[in-house]
């Protein structure tokens, strides 16, 4: 047997050729890692050494308190034997980082946990603190977070019976081939364990089998993080938690373990989390089949859980809208050749002559020309897509119930029910400017005290000690030193800088925007004005191509720069606490990214075209070039096209190369650095099994959910707010979501160090945010529909203005009538190669005819038309808004069997309580009977029995147990015992 | 002293001159009373006697079960010396109620509760269980339910410092006359009492001055409520709690006693609650101040408080909107006199001649004789309005915001966070519909075998203890038997009517105003016939206002008789529990009574004058009459009429007669019934105190706060679904409830017995009834101001018909131009008075002239109107939704300075706990250090220190603390105790 390490015996000697089993635990093989911290240790010639030995008991600044002061006799004594003396350290920075790092430590010990220090990978210098939490602190702390876990009570699930259980039946052996591989937990199968807080004081109630194993590791670790969080460091650096220290660089990294090798399980029973995880979950090969969604909240916590789980939801969810979209898109096609308006304009017979599209260079057109874009425009504008529209609005509110619904299950299923938020500490940054904040205030009364005849140098002292000591108070009762906190003033050059940037990067998006306007219609102008007849047919689809592509580049080089702004902006604003912190940065980000990502499409949604003027009085930018128009088959197609290339770019992009391709590219680079710096080492490492915490830090540090989460809104938005253009949209969100599920599993299992466990009731801000795109979506479907598509149009047509009640004679009605005459001087096409002589030719409008009174203005129908889409506007809003809360008040929030059963577990555990204090009660009146009838005649009164003896019960009572227990406490509180009244009435 | 009350002994004599303050004890003047059950005791020879003697050991259903094989043997014993034979009961029924009212106070008394019987009312039979908690049912219940109690510990409430200080100091000193003069409580004061679940393990936390008034009068009453809800009467009836036995008769009635007498404290000081809340609450003469609301839920629960936090919340933001009101309104009369168009109306100059109103009978007229009601249309008309309509759709937005802060902050005053849902019983119908079900199926089944040879007498027996059985351990587990549950078949009947019944009301509703609609267009046919001059000078105000009168008054009936009819609906849905009850018939009440008193004011607003056609085109009903038109002032002003006089006198008559009127006849009823009845005994009660159980016996009882939210929910409506036509509403709803508070007041402390106190974090439904009200009334208001008002037409001829860019000339241009000759044959005026010869007469709508190509159809300018009020529809309810939802964002729902104190009070509690435990591991340390060190000598290792001797520690410790105790259970279910793992190391 090992002996204990105590931070005063020796560094154990690493094992060269240790166990792989054997990794994850302390050198005495026994004792399992829970928590590794890791730091830089500058000084070569003794890194064999333990920095533990290298204690400083004279410190320059002179205004160290005697430590011994501090703690209790006993442990002042054994510190004592341990100082030691070593003035050399590499640079005077890095010796204030040892004290900070010893007495740090010498804390976390003194909250119990245990600590082992070695420097395995020597050549680089860093020190791997491996720490190990003792049963009492996991359960003392367990019982402080009030960590739920599983009581010996179960119960059965019980399964429907009839119908609905013969249909659960199918559907399960339906499911069987989707579902994981996973050994089966608990809560899969058909009974269910009760659970309950931790308590010391009920352990009977828990099946604890081994302690070692009774809480898992994630468990584990989580307290330890918890420790390291809110161990204070108050003679060195006055600050608290480990994200401090890493911050000011005391220590490189801290992070929990891996739970092994995610390779090289022999057989499929011996298999790790981790390996489980990796063959389940992290493969292509199981793209089809439901996540692990337990496992993985067992392994990386209830925070990334819930994030797989969120995008398992979305993506399933994705199925039916995918299915529905191609089914228009196919309504699309087949009704193509059957749809009278592109018939009507692909029909040479009719031949609409055309105003020219410019002035001058352009010619008179023929509309039957523009025949293919009205076909393709038709597979995308049709009556189906208004009924796409509605359903993917309604989609979107199922879609969040849905959501709701499942989160609550997996809430009861990971036992999260009831869960308070937790108390968080300020970040580093706050506590930094906290602190500036303070000691420019009391440099101040200072001052003036000064003036009034003190030494400055004592005064500073002096000052330093208060501080501190207010400081030292503040840490131990845990409550913030007096009102002093950041006030907006201190805020306001922070918001300030925020507002104007976002405004100016508003700006930034709008003039890429307008930049890529200005580029299609000087480029079309110049294309119109060569003479080479090649580049004339293909100027849409050239200056289209051209300008979508300048377009996502410039999304895409805008999203990684407004990215990192955010986080610069967010830092100024110096919120408080890590999750306010988050909550902001994610705000602004979204805002950004959201601008960036669809203003282009909102532009060609609902602008472009609109401004254009009308044959004869062209709108013109800089003097010269027209303003752009729409194909003539409508705006929807070109927003149909932006919106494709720019969702399948920005995805396909984005997942390739920068998720895959740059994570590759740093780890060649680190990799061939390390060759580089250590060729020996490598080569030496070679031969044996290097422990888990130097494998896991040569992973990548975990980043947050953050950027994952960004980029499915942003999706999400492709997939709900234009979808009356392009109703593949969820089809290809879809596919993308397959890959990027098990992608973002690949980088967790292998990629990655292991993540803290952080527990998390809902995906918090991104619920709003997805609430709010919901809503937002239905008022752009609603003008999607009624403004870019033809839709009202077309609606109009036939059943107002039509003579036939059909669609015969819509192409002629939506045509405007222009007198060749009108045209200005000089603006008349210079050659026309057109057949015919022209005196009126059309153009796609609604206004009134030259011969009219009022030539050129709008007509009657324009205004009706107007009308019309407005209407259709509040209709389809009003009625969708209406549906989609009718949707979300049917559907309760809570399933009706997860309802049921934490009504169930309610009842069981009120009856586990009241049964054992019955039989307590019981006991002890037995007890208490015999004692009395000893001393006296006991009246068979049934009231005494109904007030048992509370007092002194447990004198008797060789162990109490719990709350019997603690009777004797309540009787030592009291006055008058009602024991002595129950005395007193039996008497009479 | 007094003998202690126990079943079996006398009957205390009630004393029949008791001391005012003893009116609320036992007879032993020691004991309070906490709740009284009142059953009617039929047998008049023997009613000095109590019930309790009779006892009835033979049942001649004879399957009663031994009761002693169920109880403990000295139960038994206790039970069989007080076995009496009684068999004369006055009929059967009341046999089997006596028996189960025996059964159900046997199991009160094994619960703990202590009761006293005592029939005052003696001539009409009344007997008044009295009953009492002692102590140790009060904190073992007190536990169970959670009851969050104040702890010795407390801190400071900071005030703020600097200039928010100041102001915040003038801000109380200038409320300081509008706040109740209440005895101040711990929470009103500048030091806060931490609360904490009340625990028997820790009552060394509390402030337990004396055990008699630890807890006050509600929450004993609670807890004895809880006792009795949940106590099971297994053998007699098959049921539990109080509320089944009040239905099926064997109790009367059960309630909690007022805290004393309302009237005729000597001194401010010694007032008890109930006279506290009289004098500074139920008061007109108060009606300016505060509530009391702390003091009101301290006496009426958190439920009852919260209905007046409420109304006083919504009572305080309606002062804001009546101000803007009625700046509202005397902008409309300042700017009358300037107002172009109805300038222009009552210019006798412009001369318009109109169309007649009606075929042959109507003559034609002039518009300025419509002048008076243009000029009335413009105080309510004008573009204020719009601004008004804004700001009250963000008031709701605003005051929906403000309550649910007002409402965090009461639960964090009155310790309700964290507070769980308590689990509720079925209701009794609920049970017995589902005992029906049960039996049915066992019938069934039963009958399927008998067919296989049983006798049917032993199979229902049999059968009947099955069930019984089962009952049985339901109750005991408290889980319900099995999967049986009424699922929707059973409950697709009540269903069925339920839907069908509201459709039908929903008809009976519109016929209702179709009536309505009906009398005014044939009395003003009618009238117009009439040849006298009077008559018809008076038609509109005559017929509108008797109009008016006949909707009010059918309002007023139906509003009765679908309250009564949802009652019954509801209870035929068979909802489970009581929360699903009240939320099904609230749902119900509110739809019903909603489209009653909104059905005609829809109708004025939206349809009245729409489909009237045009003159020569006229739209008629029943072949005679024509549709009704709108005043030529706008519909504006009859919607404001409308509106005004159903508000009022809906509020008026609802408030003054069924409020005031009604309870008042009711009591003088009771009271002249009860004289007849028992003229001897009111005169012989004269000379005494008569026990407070009695008077509050001869109170109303509680009814539940429905109809209170009900009539503030439908007012609610009036002030925000319709505001855009009456800027008053909201003065006359705040005169209103200024008065309603003190009305209700007045009702729960004089006239009503003291209700149950139910705990309630919020108020339930009717916040997203008020959500979803707020909601509608933004879309409703866009179409008031758009459809209803002239608004939108006079902003378009403004800016785009006006020449001169000013209102001159709006007038001509709303008229189009008739052609007299296009009359139908019979269809013009018989007699025409008209000075003038007529060729082109007017009409209100935008047509084309006669000389157009199109004569009659709407004219552009129709379009384009309604083109842009759709506009503003999509425009104003979008923009109202996003202030309302930023208005929701900005305002944080937990005030900052409760988050602040929350977060400080858990800081707080962890840091007591915290220090407990440190304290008890210190002992525990000293006194093993000393243990061990006399065994063995001791290493003074920091680590042995870390891990105390968790084990065996208690033999040592003669009164361990709480937790400390429990150690000795820890170590007990454990194979190796910590303890053997520490000296193990220690000993290496």
């Amino acid at each position: 047997m090992q002996p204990p390490l105590s931070s005063g015996s020796k560094i154990p000697v690493v094992n060269n050729f240790m166990d792989p089993e054997q990794r994850l635990y302390f050198a005495d093989g026994k004792r399992k890692v829970d928590y590794v911290l890791v730091y830089h240790c500058h000084r070569r010639p003794s890194a064999r050494d333990s920095p533990d030995q290298h204690r400083l008991s004279v410190i320059s600044n002179g205004s160290f308190p005697l430590r011994a002061a501090q703690k209790g006799p006993e442990e002042g004594k054994a510190e004592r034997g341990e100082v030691s003396v070593d003035l050399g350290p590499a640079d005077p920075a890095e010796g204030e980082k040892r004290m900070i790092r010893e007495e740090f430590e010498a804390n976390l010990k003194e909250a119990g946990l245990e600590m082992e220090h070695g420097s395995e990978h020597k050549a680089h210098g860093h020190t791997f603190v491996r720490i190990h939490a003792p049963w009492q602190v996991l359960s003392r702390e367990a019982e402080f977070l009030k960590i739920k876990v599983a009581t010996k009570k179960s119960y059965e699930l019980k399964g429907e019976k009839g119908f609905a259980g013969t249909m659960n039946l199918v559907w399960q052996k339906l499911n069987q081939p989707f579902q994981p591989n996973v050994p089966q937990t608990q809560d899969q199968g058909r009974t269910k364990f009760l659970s309950h807080c931790f308590s010391r004081d009920k352990m009977h109630l828990y099946n604890i089998k081994s302690k070692d194993t009774f809480f898992d590791n994630t468990t584990r670790s989580r307290i330890v993080y918890e420790i390291l969080r809110r161990t204070a460091c108050t003679r060195t650096c006055q600050t608290m938690g480990i994200t401090t220290l890493i911050a000011k660089g005391v220590y490189e990294s801290a992070f929990p373990l891996h739970d092994g090798d995610f390779k090289g399980a022999e057989s499929a029973e011996e298999r790790n989390d981790r390996q489980i995880l990796h063959d389940e979950w992290a493969r292509y090969g199981v793209f089809y089949k439901y996540q692990p969604v337990d496992l993985i909240r067992k392994y990386f916590g209830e925070k990334i859980g819930l994030y797989f789980a969120w995008l398992g939801v979305y993506t399933q969810l994705l199925i039916p809208a995918s299915l529905v979209g191609i089914i228009v898109f196919l309504y699309g096609c087949a009704t193509l050749d059957t749809n009278v308006p592109s018939l009507e304009m692909c029909d040479t017979m009719q031949n609409f002559t055309m105003c020219p599209l410019c002035d001058g260079a352009c010619d008179y057109w023929e509309l039957s020309t523009a025949c293919s874009t009205a076909r393709a425009s038709h597979l995308f504008d049709n009556p189906a897509t208004v009924f796409f529209a509605i359903f993917m609005s309604l989609w979107a509110a199922m879609f969040l119930e849905h959501w709701k619904r499942r989160q609550i299950s997996l809430n009861h299923s990971w036992d999260l029910t009831g869960m308070e938020e937790e108390e968080e500490h300020p970040r580093p940054k706050y506590e930094t400017i906290l602190l500036q904040k303070r000691q420019r205030k009391m440099r101040n009364q200072k001052k003036s005290k000064n003036e009034h005849g003190k030494s400055a140098v004592e005064s500073g002292e002096s000052r330093k000690d208060k501080w501190r000591q207010r400081l030292l108070s503040a840490m131990t009762t845990g409550i913030p030193p007096g009102q002093e906190k950041l006030t907006w003033r201190d805020r306001i050059p922070g918001y300030f800088i925020s507002i104007s940037s976002i405004l100016l990067m508003f700006g930034v998006t709008f003039s890429a925007v307008f930049s890529v306007i200005i580029y299609r219609i000087t480029v079309s102008a110049l294309m119109a004005m060569s003479t080479d007849g090649a580049t004339k047919a293909n100027i849409r689809v050239t200056v289209t191509a051209t300008a979508v592509i300048i377009n996502l580049v410039v999304i895409l080089i805008l999203d990684e720069i407004y990215g990192t702004v955010a986080v610069w902006l967010t830092e100024l604003e110096i919120p408080k606490t890590e999750t306010n912190f988050e909550e902001r940065l994610i705000l602004k980000a979204f805002l950004l990214k959201f601008m960036n990502a669809y203003a282009p499409i909102f532009y060609v949604a609902f602008f472009k075209g609109r401004f254009a003027g009308r044959p004869g009085g062209y709108v013109y930018v800089f003097n010269d070039y027209r303003m752009e128009e729409c194909a003539p088959g409508g705006c929807l197609i070109e927003l149909c096209i932006q919106l494709s290339i720019i969702m399948l770019g920005k995805q396909l992009i984005q997942n390739n190369i920068f998720e895959i391709g740059i994570p590759k590219l740093k780890k060649l680079y680190r990799t061939l650095k390390d060759k580089e710096q250590a060729p020996s080492e490598s080569e030496e490492q070679q031969g044996r099994v290097r422990p888990q915490w130097v494998l896991d830090y040569g992973l990548e540090p975990f980043n947050g959910l953050t950027p994952e989460y960004m980029e499915m809104i942003i999706q999400f938005g492709f997939v709900s707010l234009f979808v009356a253009s392009f109703p593949l949209a969820p089809l290809f969100a879809l596919l993308n979501n397959v890959i990027e599920i098990r992608l973002d599993a690949k980088k967790f299992v292998t990629e990655l160090r292991r993540p803290d466990a952080i527990r998390a009731k809902d995906i918090g801000i991104w619920y709003n945010i997805l609430s709010g795109m919901g809503k937002f979506s239905v008022i752009i479907n609603a003008f999607v529909i009624s403004f870019t598509s033809d839709f009202i149009p077309r609606l109009m047509y036939q059943y107002m203005y039509s003579d036939t009640g059909t669609m015969y004679g819509f192409i002629d009605h939506t045509l405007s009538y222009f007198n060749v005459s009108n045209l200005k001087p000089g603006t008349a096409p210079v050659v026309s190669n057109y057949p015919k002589e022209v005196t009126f030719c059309r153009y796609k409008d609604y206004r009134e005819p030259p011969w009219s009174p009022d030539a050129y203005q709008f007509s009657k129908h324009y205004w009706a038309i107007l009308a019309a889409r407005l209407g259709f506007v509040i209709l389809f809003q009003n009625l969708v808004m209406f549906m989609s809360v009718l949707v979300d008040w049917v559907i309760p929030d809570v399933p009706k069997n997860i309802s049921e059963q934490q009504k169930k577990e309610k009842a069981m555990l009120v009856d586990v309580f009241l049964r054992e204090e019955k039989e307590k009660l019981q006991l002890i009146q037995s007890l208490f009977s015999k004692d009395v009838s000893q001393a006296s005649s006991f009246p068979s009164n049934k009231r005494s029995l109904q007030q048992p003896p509370l007092g002194h019960g447990d004198h008797c009572f060789p162990r109490p147990r719990g709350r019997a227990a603690s009777f004797s406490q309540f009787s030592r509180q009291e006055s008058v015992s009602p024991w002595h009244e129950t005395t007193r009435h039996t008497a009479v």
